[in-house]
């Protein structure tokens, strides 16, 4: 019997029947239990989307309404499967995360929307007034000029043949986007997209308020066909349907987004009128299913770097067929537009002194702001932060360490939400890996020690019995309960030196080439939902981020996200991005000495 | 045995065998065979296109080229049809027409095409110079901000692979239209369209000498869904399919005209890059696919008038698919873009004096230029010039008889390429109801007189022996020979009244809104290709043209395929268009009370 669980694909096969939530332990897939299957929290509500089921339980009967029933929703701890089911996991951000995000955008944005809707009373054309319809829908809105579709030419006919002819348009400088029966100004809606290479998010916006409205994250369909922008690249070579494959996948990854913010909005999807979106180059060549293939070997060169306007309808992505779908532009083969929109978030153009700012993601993309001169970089970092290549890595979700701390002689996990541990992710590896340098049980070359010699330190039993020898050297064990074992090994420990040293040489890279020095940095932004989570003391101690005072490390979130949304509302700052994607000088780490020297300096603690 | 011939779609059933050119005649399809079916002059080739055929005849074998008999040509006057086929008649336009059509553009035109081609040679990408691919063309085009479209993104990609990065550039302004490998600098082409409610004209253009190379003419298929306009628009009211189903006809019409072109002129569809489209506002709608229901009742308000840019891809037109295919505006109504393209070629606007001019189509549209000042008005006048309506009315092709002499003492006719007479089309009627005007065989009020009133006239018996008794009154007989009789019935002088009293009424109405006297007629513009073809003697006896001496009226030829043309190479004259569109008053003659009192008096001859 196999179990495939949505969205994320993975699937696991079962001998006789087996309870789902256990089911998708085993497999590895996470879902909201908050009362460990006892049927009474109802919060591991998941929905079947093809098989046969056994008839509900009652806890079931109590916990879930007779629509949830009907549109297949059950609830996993209760639930015995016994045939081939396929199972969709409802989006693991809880009520909770979505509110989080729900944040301001920053206080030197204006924004300045060119979509407007106008609610209006067309006149009858009479034989006094034969004027055609358009030119009767133009003098209603006032624009003289009112350039429309062909597509359109049908809509405007059938709207003014409602009784009143009233209704509302939709139009952006003096063309016109759409045209609605009545009056429909309240539903004025905008998207902003990050596609990041792991985690994709959609903000919806209010384009009459320019208030942000609903926000959905999710995993990037794409990772299951490769992990790092590379390998993703790689399966686009394999066969020729593959590039169009990737680019389908974000797109109804998009659409469901866009299902799920119309249904719990109330509102038609053909009332979003634009769309902003940001991604690194390799994203945006699959968005745009242009051959990425040059991004992966030297000399890295993008097919195009300005920003691209597509058309809704083109890349069937289900907003209005009219709307503009504008990807930022790129700047470089390794830095995309999602930097591109960090530099729109954070104003680093415009902020006085020296600003370092550090973009951990998948890939490590780094910048620099000299007094309105800019300089950017791409690490290949790898995607270890986002616990991918840890043995028990994972990313931020329920279950997951987030914090690691010294105690009382001992060693103590927090984990996401409180939550059973599950694994490791990013914030909690960079903890981990501080406190055991702060111990010494890691050297200053990253050689984890022996639980004897830990002993010789003069450290408590308990922590020295957490040294374990695994199967490629030692490890260390950060929780164990219940036949759950979480370690850190000795591999794991040589990626992150490998991460923090390609971005640390990064960032000095950039300072050597405005001839700057380390002291004289006035601060160092992290962008990325990351930055939000890490304790910046231990991402200091390991020389992730530069020594320079905690008071100068200030964390700027999702700067991505957050210029997408700037973007989205502004034509000045799409305007903006282009001449950054041009004026910003990109320094290539692999043709550089400089980085290759720093590099190998970084490696050490 | 069932036998179709297109692209006519007309039928016709037989019992037995039967020969081809024989079976044409019977069902009313014309056939070009000069040699009248001795198999020697091969020009009654035509292409079955679905059935079983015979073996090649000895004719055949000497008329037809290896090539012709693989593609299913054959001759028709030497084809024995015995099972259901389908035929495929060459268009009756033959190489000769061809070169007729083939006319200088005005001298006051000026032509300002924006699409150019460039070969460039590309620099290749290093680690010294990584930018984009799309930069690297703008720089080798010296464009600094060239757009490109996300659909060429690839295109760009994939030409820039090839061996030597050598491509042609197909650039709009700073727009990227097309990117080709190596140097096609020389195919660089465009269309100029002009939709007639009967007949459609394709012509093509070389956009870099701005010189004609081909042209295309046929009948609409449109057609057999409706002879006029309103019977169009009627047939779209019959099921929501016919809309769409009409467009469809009609751009699969342009598409065989272009597959034509392409291997006439050996060239890739492909390198057609710009397409303007005049025709009425019907044609206009029906080519978009936008309901016309509207033009066929009170007010008679079209839903747009404005010049329409339609992405080639989007109407499956088989030019480049980024081509822009611009539909030039409309003024009313009845007053299409066709009208508009004839002021734009007759340089209306800027003529001195008083200028009157007659579109006379299947629809009869006049306007009035007075110094500037420009009316405009559509009359109902019928497809009766067009041989519609009329007893053995067709249209100008082989075997129509084009003129009606008196010559000692009885009626000559004279038939296009001197072929057999087979029908009466437009400039053959006037002359015959001008010359039985003229000898007193129809009186001031129509009514033709019977044979012996004609022998009291002093008439020779041959002459009034043509006057017989037809069903519908008395008719005159133009021609008779082994079988085939033509005639002009009471009925027809009746069509031929109704249509030239709505254009002389529609005239002197626009004079009248100006205070203008007949008298004060600098010139009358004939447009329309009738207009090269009748005599404008008889035109004027009619009353279809005014009496104001024969030096002033002008045949202007195709005058709205002109304006096409001219818009197709000229941005200038696209403006002009949509000024004109607007500025010019239109006339609606059903609210005139001027126009019903003159329609009453013209009636008369």
């Amino acid at each position: 019997m196999k179990i495939i669980f949505q969205p994320d694909g993975k699937s696991a096969t079962f001998t006789g029947s087996i309870n789902l939530l256990e089911a998708a332990s085993k497999a590895g897939v996470l879902i909201n239990a908050a009362c460990h299957g006892g049927g009474t929290c109802g919060k591991c509500k998941v929905q079947i989307i093809e098989g046969n089921l056994p008839e509900l339980s009652q806890s079931e009967k109590k916990a879930l309404t007779v629509d949830e029933v009907e549109g297949g929703f059950r609830l996993a701890c209760k639930l015995v499967v016994e045939n081939d089911i396929t199972v969709l996991i409802p989006d693991l951000l809880g009520e909770g995360d979505r509110k989080k995000a729900l944040t301001k955008l920053p206080d030197h944005f204006k924004q300045d929307i060119q979509i407007r809707k106008q609610y209006v009373k067309v006149k009858r054309a009479s034989m006094k007034n034969q004027k055609s319809d358009v030119k009767r829908l133009a003098e209603a809105l006032n624009i003289s000029d009112l350039v429309v579709e062909p597509k359109l030419l049908y809509s405007v006919s059938k709207s003014l043949k409602s009784k009143k002819a009233e209704v509302t348009a939709v139009v952006k400088d003096h063309c016109l986007i759409a045209v609605e029966p009545g009056n429909t100004e309240e539903h004025h809606f905008g998207l902003a997209l990050d596609i990041g290479t792991t985690t994709v998010v959609g903000m919806l916006y209010n384009l009459h308020t320019g208030e942000m409205i609903d926000v959905e994250s999710r995993t990037n369909p794409q990772s299951n066909f490769g992990a790092d922008v590379i390998s993703r690249i790689q399966f686009t070579r394999e066969s020729s349907e593959n590039l169009e494959f990737l680019q389908k996948r974000i797109i109804q990854c998009f659409n469901e987004m866009i299902q799920k913010f119309s249904v719990r909005n109330t509102f038609d999807p053909n009332c979003i009128y634009d769309v902003a979106v940001v991604g690194n180059t390799t994203m945006s060549h699959l968005f745009e299913a242009v051959d990425p293939e040059s991004l992966a070997k030297t000399p890295f060169v993008p097919v195009y770097c300005q920003g691209v306007n597509n058309l809704a309808s083109d890349l069937e992505l289900s907003v209005n067929p009219l709307a503009n779908v504008y990807f930022l532009p790129n700047i470089a083969g390794h830095v995309g537009a999602d930097i591109v929109a960090g530099m729109l978030a954070t104003n680093v153009k415009n902020l006085p002194g020296v600003t370092l700012a550090v973009d951990i993601g998948t890939n490590g993309e780094v910048y620099l702001g000299n007094e309105g001169n800019i300089l950017t970089c791409s690490t290949a970092a790898g995607p270890a932060f986002e616990g991918a290549c840890i043995r028990h890595g994972m990313r931020a979700a329920k279950g997951a360490i987030e914090r690691v701390l010294y105690q009382r002689g001992d060693i103590m996990v927090q984990t996401i939400e409180n939550g059973d541990p599950v694994g490791i992710c990013g914030s909690g590896l960079i903890d981990a890996v501080a406190v055991l340098l702060e111990l010494g049980i890691i050297d200053k070359n990253g050689k984890m020690i022996s639980a004897e010699a830990c002993l010789d330190l003069g450290l408590s039993q308990e922590l020295c019995d957490r040294l374990i020898q695994a199967d490629d050297g030692m490890a260390f064990e950060l929780y164990q309960n219940n036949g759950r074992t979480i370690i850190l090994t000795q591999g794991d420990v040589r990626e992150v030196q490998l991460a923090k040293a390609a971005i640390m040489a990064g960032m000095l890279t950039l300072l050597k080439e405005e001839g700057l020095k380390m002291t004289q940095i006035d601060r160092v932004l992290i962008a990325g939902a990351f930055g939000n989570y890490i304790d910046k003391k231990s991402a200091v101690k390991i020389g992730l981020l530069p020594d320079v005072g905690m008071t100068k490390l200030i964390n700027v979130g999702n700067a991505a996200g957050t210029g997408a949304s700037m973007a989205l509302m502004s034509e000045k700052v799409r305007n903006e991005a282009e001449l950054l994607s041009r004026f910003v000088k990109h320094v290539e780490l692999s043709a550089s000495p400089i980085f290759n020297d720093e590099y190998m300096n970084a490696m050490r603690f």
